[in-house]
């Protein structure tokens, strides 16, 4: 066996390590191994302190160490939009308020801020990969690549025009172009974004089916979110939307089907069987009434699932920690029954399941061998999660976001004991809190 | 008018003042001033400063300040078994995990210090006041009373002997015993807590009527928890358990009604007409898969909510903002509109309504003149909780628990800068972890 001992460029000890694959749930008293920002050993503290030596050896004797977390479906850049509108229906929403406020103030400017700032948010909640879905993928990208986060953007694909284009065919000309432009950056993966079914027409979808394929890309799309969309695709078609999506060819392994609150038992079959990823946003889904996803139906098909926190402006926040709790306890309520979607599951669709979606599982989405350094710490030493029974459910059922201490990417330290290494906290403060005063101005 | 001037123990300015009663929902630049553990004055800071002057004076200028947050059902004590026993069903839960462990270690001490390792939790996540039903309510009050928290104890009833007495008779001496203990502690209130309709027959349910209302006590009892046991209660009596407490006149507002997940149209009504409050636990509903409680249905008939957040071997912590989060995003969905319990009422839910519900809401619940100073300070400058359009409804949906940084309780200060003051944070944690050893060996 190669890379059994040596050097390496950090070695983590922690009180419990969670590996998400492999044969133990939970390793006590392990070191996780890196070099070169990948994982290159995972084994029992006392044989690391014989075989390896490090330039850098971390203990962390109160904190559980897994992969970072996966948010497959956000809309960073609304961070700044948190909490302009709440407790209304999702049209009014939409048309009175998140819409004027975007034409009013969408730039690329706006985009590279509000996403920074979200990448702050996620780092200190442990989010170490993200898939985004907004205007100026490019922005998206380059604020990402500051702060040191993995992201896949999804560029969006509308019919009709926005701050960003003019048309379908705008649209896709600027997602190959992103494709392009990122192919080199390795945290960086570009995808396609077809906003919904009832905002995108044949033609397009076509074309990006087509493209994917020949560049190997992933497609998001919200589908299925509310029962009004389903209704009136059948009403004005005398098609259920994902009939239509099967048709054109979009339902495959490459895609990420989000929200998906509404589903026959047909559906979730031709989901399973298709190979197509459901991205479960909860608390986005509960807040705008938009219906309940049938999680553990979709689970006990094999389906592969993975959890977002959807956008700010409606959620309202990008936490992983607290999304993955939702998800966990929803579950249970909507399928009637205390076992479903157990804690193991659950943060495996924080984590693995966002990386399969993503077609990133041979790189991260666990703590493997040979995989990419993106880990996280979490200290479970606190007042709120003690006494520790059982640490993997712990951290589902119990430690709060702030628990989070250390945070890595490729096995870059992108925050150590809460403090941002990559991003100037007060900086991307004074501007978020800039971004606010004027758009509360402007209200 | 009275007291406009003068000397203060306390003046609090803060960046904004939720006062939960009253014209105006958010205070902007206000000050509370607090004299012998009273609120004696709210005005903007401005005027506070030309008006009074105080022994201390604390400026808090990103935070939020409102009253504290009354958790209207817990069991704290079982702090010490969170996360024995997850993902499984209630009856196997119960049976094969929680009711075997609380008979092997089920002792006032263990009660003692399980409350007071859940007081500490409580005071770091704002809860000022909480209401508890478990075994040794001496051992409730004084670990309290220790902590500095205003409690309503509530007496357990039972039709079975257990570790804590031989049966009904033994269990309502034991309440009006404790009943007395307590009467001249402002901080403790005790009441009867007749467990559950299946677990508690007619008589003594007749007699804990009789008592409570000669001794001006509330009462609280787990119903209508799950449709089994709704089910079940008609299958062997051709009745459901509400028409039954009914006819046994239980249902008044002097009834803290907990969990209701099954309920009729006439139900509501008949809950809205006796005055009766429902104490609302939708995490522990969800995890336990009891069902949802029609939380929007019944503020729409008047009903008075409470929120609890139920005992942390089944939730699994004593986390008030969390809960409130997870019961406005809730009420949404199971409402099917995104307008249902909207932040305010969210918020009175946590605060006032379960001060109503304990029958304190002339000490507690809003910061309004005469009242006691329980109040709490949340900070919302962190990157989770800006920009602050509105910072209602940013507690409610995006700030977490370790955003709360002073706890106070008849004005006496139990945290401040999240440094525990009347708790020794270092041994609460020692108890805490040594209990877990001994009961993690045993397993």
């Amino acid at each position: 066996m190669s890379n059994t001992s040596g050097q390496a460029d950090l070695i983590v000890h922690a009180r419990w390590i969670l590996p998400i694959e492999g044969d133990e749930k939970t390793l006590n008293h392990h070191a996780l191994v890196i070099r070169d920002g990948l994982i290159i050993d995972l084994l029992p503290s006392a044989d690391a302190e014989r075989r390896w030596s490090a330039d850098e050896v971390l203990t962390l004797d109160r904190h559980a160490l897994m992969p970072g977390f996966v948010n497959a479906h956000t809309h960073a850049a609304m961070n700044l939009f948190r909490g302009l509108a709440d407790d209304l229906p999702l049209m009014t929403w939409l048309e009175e308020h998140i819409w004027p406020a975007e034409s009013k103030w969408m730039s690329e400017q706006f985009v590279h801020d509000g996403t920074r700032f979200a990448a702050a948010e996620m780092i200190r909640g442990g989010t170490t990969c993200f898939a985004d879905m907004y205007f100026f993928p490019d922005a998206i990208a380059r604020a990402s690549v500051e702060a040191g986060l993995r992201v896949t953007v999804f560029s969006p694909i509308l019919d009709f025009p926005t701050p960003m284009g003019q048309g379908p065919d705008d649209y896709l000309k600027m997602a190959l172009a992103s494709h392009d432009t990122w192919r080199y950056e390795a945290l960086v993966n570009v995808g396609f974004g077809p906003h919904a079914p009832y905002t995108v027409s044949d033609e397009p979808l076509q074309k990006v089916v087509t493209w994917a394929e020949e560049l190997d890309a992933p497609i998001m799309m919200h589908i299925h979110e509310t029962a009004f969309e389903v209704q009136s695709a059948q009403e004005s078609t005398g098609q259920r939307p994902l009939a239509r999506l099967h048709q054109l060819g979009l339902l495959s392994p490459r895609m990420l089907a989000v929200h998906m609150t509404q589903l026959t038992d047909d559906e979730i079959k031709l989901v399973a069987e298709t190979g197509t990823s459901v991205v479960h946003c909860p608390e986005s889904n509960l807040k705008l009434a938009s219906g309940f996803c049938a999680v553990e139906a979709l689970r006990q098909h094999g389906v592969n699932l993975a959890l977002g926190t959807d956008g700010a402006a409606s959620n309202n926040d990008v936490d992983m920690i607290g999304e993955l709790r939702t998800a966990a306890l929803l579950a249970k309520g909507v399928a009637g029954s205390a076992d479903a979607l157990p804690a193991s599951a659950a943060l495996e669709m924080a984590t693995l399941g966002g990386a399969r979606a993503l077609g990133l599982d041979q790189q991260i989405g666990s703590l493997v061998r040979g995989k990419q350094a993106d880990v996280i710490a979490i200290d479970l030493g606190a007042v709120e999660t003690q006494p520790v029974f059982d640490p993997l459910a712990q951290i589902v059922y119990a430690a709060g976001r702030s628990q989070v201490t250390h945070t890595w990417v490729a096995g870059r330290c992108l925050m150590a004991d809460r403090e941002l290494k990559t991003l100037n906290e007060a900086r991307v403060l004074r501007d978020a809190h800039a971004w606010g005063e004027k758009i509360a101005g402007d209200k």
